[in-house]
């Protein structure tokens, strides 16, 4: 349970609320806007600036957050998080905000990223009599800032911090602060927003619209925001960074109805598609898009090429979190269970099927087949990013290089693979392009290979597993 | 618990396999396609020929029928119910299949529609000395079966089914028979399938295609079918009666990649969605569907008008079968739980709202106010159906006549009500021309009140709300 | 679930109140105090004379009905069952008060005892369309009393009950009623008591002493007491028969401090224990009891034959509802989890062991064994009650005649097997004499084969198995 | 949850074994036969060297412990711990074996005990960076092993329970050694057994009863005993101290058939009760004892008395691990929910009721209110022990100084509080005699107050309650 065989880095949704009478309920619809960056676990913990309060859950926010639940949160302030599920390691002890009593009291962290230092740090912390409870790059953080110089948190937390490397959004809270913290890259979005005397933070700011929040501005990169009695404090202590804002949260991650570093996701799916239409235009008679994730590009490839769009494939909704594939006599369903072709739509058709990314392909290779079967006579696969070569360590969970079908296989044997007519991948220039932002301000490295924030490569598991790049 | 405050009437899905070693495993992916008919729920019995076993719990498909509980239910025949959530009364206790030991032996039966003569059935089986052990209208049909006259099923099954009247599609299981049945009139639909030397039946054939099953044929209004070990048997006791497919299948329930009463469903919707454009054409920038019911009218109105095709209004999938609204003191959530407007798409815009239906018109509502808040100019509503002005009796919960805006209002005051620049619903005759079958063969009772299988208004407790037509 | 591989009879613990406020509160607390009669399930019905509430859980009272399930039974009225733990069909589908809807209303019921008919009943009803949801014998009055002729619970229950034969202590419960009936023959107790202004009936008066209400008088053999709003009426409808107490009550199953039929179970005991010193008494230095069951009759022994009293066997009593063996490649450990000898109260003692019967005779066998390897010199067994011959068809669940030891055993085979010194049994005539109550009033078929209350030996499962007595 | 309001101090039964291929299986056995140490929760923690699993739980060992659970604690060694149930704090957050990574590797451990000096080194603790997850200070060890200097558990575990003071017997599991230790005053038992190749350490002995495994002797005050795959070693780095083994395991805590420094301690219960007979003689008719504590003082007091013994309270063992008093309407029913007396044994006789310990003395005056209301005609309590002056600090939960009645009243005032004709307790010097063991190594402080293991006033909660030892 509590070994050494869990993984670090997930993708993760944080949420925080200070000067609330309903501080925990309004942490609840936070994470609920929120749930599409993490179903695995939900947690929220909150405080009336004496006790602490603390409660996780395996499942989605709406199941697991009852009312009964809620009302063992008391307090005016409180964070959550929400958390990636992972196959093999989702257990309870991976929930966060994690918490702790150090000498200065009880504190609560929710973090959304990974650290790429974090196992050389806790070797060091562990030499030095630290205990260490998960094996979460986040309780890196509580050990750092526990034993930092200082007796308050404005002193202690950015010598914590001066210590981490790569990617952290964070949000923390003691009896008598909310803090919400960036990397010095950005890599990770948050924003702050006010609704009546309260303050809050979140990952997305469609957290901000359900709870009638108005946005403020985006926590920036290297900023730590501290909001107490006597209001909110900011300060950068640390050396200015280039800024590496993930891209895939333009591409996959964020929910379209986000404004995400200024701009509509949206809005940036439909440019992606404009640009993917350029830049891959095909002879077809519809476009599909993959559910849910193709839509926004789909449509935008349709408005650029004039071809109609339509719906292809229908999408299940009732997977819940715990679909299990019935037993081995029965073959295997894969993305049957979510996806079925409309035979009357695709039937006799020449098809361009979009979507947001290509992983391992062998979900793409069934759609494609799935396409095919339903009567297409041409099946024309669009993505909206560039082929993926490398893993993320930068706090989404992505898989080890060998099993990204991008590292080891050329566009021309993809398409073979997947059984399509012909397969476009939108350029790395088009794709930040499409974003309507400066191109430099963005991590791609999960395209490109291009790490920018430096690790050791013996530390981390998966990078054991490939050719670094060099 | 089992005191006389229940409901009947809800609707439902269901599922039968005959002859296959993993009966229990297909009829939960059966169940898990036909999860949209019905989320409170879900319910499998099996049978090996001798033993019976049951399994039924809240919640869906996917969350409640892990692998443990599918072990639990061996044999090579089974029957699934899924059941639709309905506020209140939503317990355990209702759930299907349900199952008794009569003198003939074990039975289990899950059933899908309404009977509108139960309470008058119920009132009669209890003078006789009958133990009901709950409200549901199908435990009458137990009953009735329990002490027809004869001793095998065939000779018993028609005679009880004789005594009854209403909306029935069912399937039955005993050691020895699988029974597919609809009633008479064919309100709801059932179809037939093989898969190997299995035999199958389900309400929608999107259940068909995940097994990748052959659709044989639909059962036939007023059709029992025997499958047993000698076969397959079919059997037409009845007096012939008039059509009444019930048309809102094509309009909402069903989903859109089955095929029904040999139409695609989702084709029927482009075909309302097109006639929806004929009829209440509009001067506007976008058209958005209210996700995902819209989606089809919506895509068929973009075709015939020639307005582009956006989305305007994102949903969160994420609601789980318990989203509970926080405390007294966070105003009434409503819909923004599940929508939030796109302002970059909306804003500016004159937007024409393509939904399925009205029922109460108080979602509407808040629709209309969401989209304009997000900054359309105007907002034009298109139902694809006509104004609902009666309840349903024959197997879809429906509100009481008097919550039903459309039975005491006019489209121009149910307009200004919803806040819109202008509402048109497709007129009855658009509808079923839309459907591409006969008129004739449709019911549309909740449009029209030309409710053709009649019922004793003292018995049923809506009809005491409202004056009946006349 | 619910197919035929259960069995009937039980023995179980009843209790029901009428007109107190916390109705469901001091049925709680009754059952608390009769959970010795039955440690598997327990279960609550409960009416404020409109709608009835029914709780039903497995294991202890105490465990089982917290704070929020009680107030989830409101009303003045009540009634609660205990049920025995039987290895195999545990299961909540037997718990019980059962109940139903009927042409009269809801009814609840909870039964002690054992129909002797209740197969053949059953077969009759279904024939005549009944359907049955258990095969708990309890059912078949529900189903006889539903059809009964009459309209009123006094017309009716008496001819439900003229058709049933063999042991049973009633409790039922309805909107306007609760009714205590005893069987003509008197198997098994059940008291009548008053609280204030509430009437309570329960299986034994040690309920009384902790509710510290006021014993009014044992219901009558043949009686049925109805309290109602009017107050309290007594019916005997049936022909006199003769008295068939249980003798076992007293030697086993009713708790010590109960008043029974006119006197104190440890009293008897106590008795029994000196009649058995008289009987067979022990060259020894020390009488242990095997606990608990053996104490009353072990300080009778000590009285009579003036050997001191001493505490040899050391019981567990944190078994809890669900103790497992562990795993297989630990040898079984039986009575060794329950029972722990004293190595210096046994060591180089000649020891009597008292208990108050031999079942099959493989845990005795093993007390002699721990009892010897502690070092006693000499181990001489003394038991309470005759040899039991026979099962029990009246409500106690027995194992079957071929798995008694005594049925195929003479006294002196079973004191090799056992290993002991000496037994000796207690004569039935010693024990008739020690209850202090006149001899013929007892049922004890199970010591001699005189099954007074005839059954039809095929529909008994437990019967096939047997010569019946000739 | 984690907050600062949770109580150390408890009295709880420790188990471990080291080398058997059903560790977790004989852990659960054990624990179970110590179930009456602690009844709140119960943990297990396993190793296969490499591997560390725990499994926590509220409620009885076999209850808690299935088979299902017991599998997912593989591995040939593994420690175990049962907690005492305390109102209020009753949390799984407090339940053991505690478990961290450190540098050294994952480690495991169980404590019963309590150290005097916790609250203190967990201030200097976190003063330098240390996270606590709990307020146990069990915990305190834990983070001072972390921090020892050296690299070995040999080197390390000394130096950090140099560090605390009070009293600890300790069982720890890392992956490659399983270690025993008391504390250097020994206030606690822990022995050590065989069992084929495995070695096992148990609290009590009736744990190597159950296994069948053979005692091999105590582990001494001050020695730390060493398990690997090397063998047993065993240090005593410590400077030699007074023994102050705690009188009260034999008065009350242990069971009856445990050996327990060298005697058995239900012989020394007789030996307190023939000493009590000598102090304190009654001219009565029976003895009773209070069940089940005062069971062996009771017999004692027969046996030099002369008087006979008698059961005169029946004590309902079914009270399970959540009795929870019903609603406020009721009266409080208190010690009746356990106790009942015995009418028949009580009314008319001079009763001598034996008990171990008076702690509030609310619970013996309704005991003597009880039996008197029986129809005893005089009522003699006498206690096997002295009067309770003082709380322990030591590892037994005892009430505040201000709620011990004799900590404020007189022998005479406590009687006629209770109500009894008259009130005898043991002497200290009779008491301590009875042991039959050197009366100087023995802690008395609950009787003396002569704490002998100094601790500072202001840091226990306890303490500043009451006026401290002078």
């Amino acid at each position: 349970m509590w070994a050494r065989d869990e993984k670090f880095h997930d993708e993760c949704g944080i949420f925080g609320i200070w000067n609330h009478p309903e501080a925990a309920n309004l942490t609840y619809l936070g994470l609920y806007a929120l749930q599409h960056r993490g179903q695995e676990s939900a947690g929220i913990a909150a405080t009336d600036g004496h006790l602490f309060h603390v409660e996780k859950a395996m499942g989605w926010v709406a199941d697991v957050f009852h009312g009964e639940r809620l009302k063992r949160l008391p307090g005016t302030a409180a964070i959550g998080h929400v958390r990636y599920s992972t196959s093999g390691t989702s257990t309870l002890k991976n929930a966060q905000p994690i918490t702790a009593n150090t000498a200065r009291g009880p504190i609560a962290i929710a973090h959304n990223g990974n650290l790429v230092n974090a196992e050389a740090l806790k070797g060091e912390l562990e030499k030095d009599g630290a205990i260490f409870q998960s094996n979460s790059d986040t309780e890196v953080i509580l050990h750092l800032l526990a034993r930092a110089p200082g007796t308050t948190l404005e002193e202690q937390l950015p010598q914590a911090l001066a210590r981490v490397s790569g990617a952290y959004s964070l949000v923390i809270l003691t009896p008598d602060a909310l803090v919400a913290v960036r990397d010095p890259y950005g890599f990770r979005p948050l924003s702050l927003a006010r609704l009546g005397d309260a303050w809050i933070v979140a990952s997305e700011t469609c957290a901000f619209d359900l709870l009638e929040a108005s946005f403020v501005r985006d926590v920036e990169p290297g900023e730590i925001v501290f909001v107490t009695a006597e209001g909110v404090r900011s300060i950068k202590p640390f050396p200015p960074k280039e800024r590496l804002h993930c891209v895939f949260e333009y591409v996959y991650f964020s929910r379209p109805d986000s404004i995400l570093w200024g701009r509509n996701v949206h809005g940036v799916r439909l440019a992606l598609g404009h640009q993917l239409a350029r830049e891959h235009p095909a002879e077809a008679d519809i476009v599909i898009p993959v559910p849910d994730s193709g839509m926004g590009a789909a449509l935008g490839f349709c408005e650029e090429s004039g071809i109609p769009f339509q719906v292809g494939l229908i999408r299940n909704h009732y997977v819940g979190r715990t679909f299990i594939e019935p037993s081995h006599g029965i073959r295997h369903f894969g993305v049957k269970v979510k996806l079925n072709p409309m035979r009357e739509t695709l039937g006799g058709r020449r098809v361009v099927v979009v979507d947001d990314s290509i992983v391992r392909g062998t979900t793409s290779r069934k759609i494609v087949k799935m396409v095919r079967s339903a009567g297409a006579r041409e099946v024309h696969v669009r993505i909206s990013s560039p082929p993926i070569h490398w893993p993320c360590y930068y706090g989404i969970d992505t898989p080890t290089r060998k099993e990204l079908i991008a590292s080891s296989h050329a566009v021309e044997e993809i398409r073979r693979y997947l059984g399509a007519d012909s397969l476009g991948y939108l350029s790395l220039e088009g794709m930040l392009k499409a974003t309507g932002s400066d191109p430099g301000q963005f991590c791609h490295a999960c395209f490109t290979g291009d790490y920018r924030v430096g690790f050791q490569r013996e530390v981390t598991p998966q990078l054991s597993l490939f050719d670094p790049p060099t």
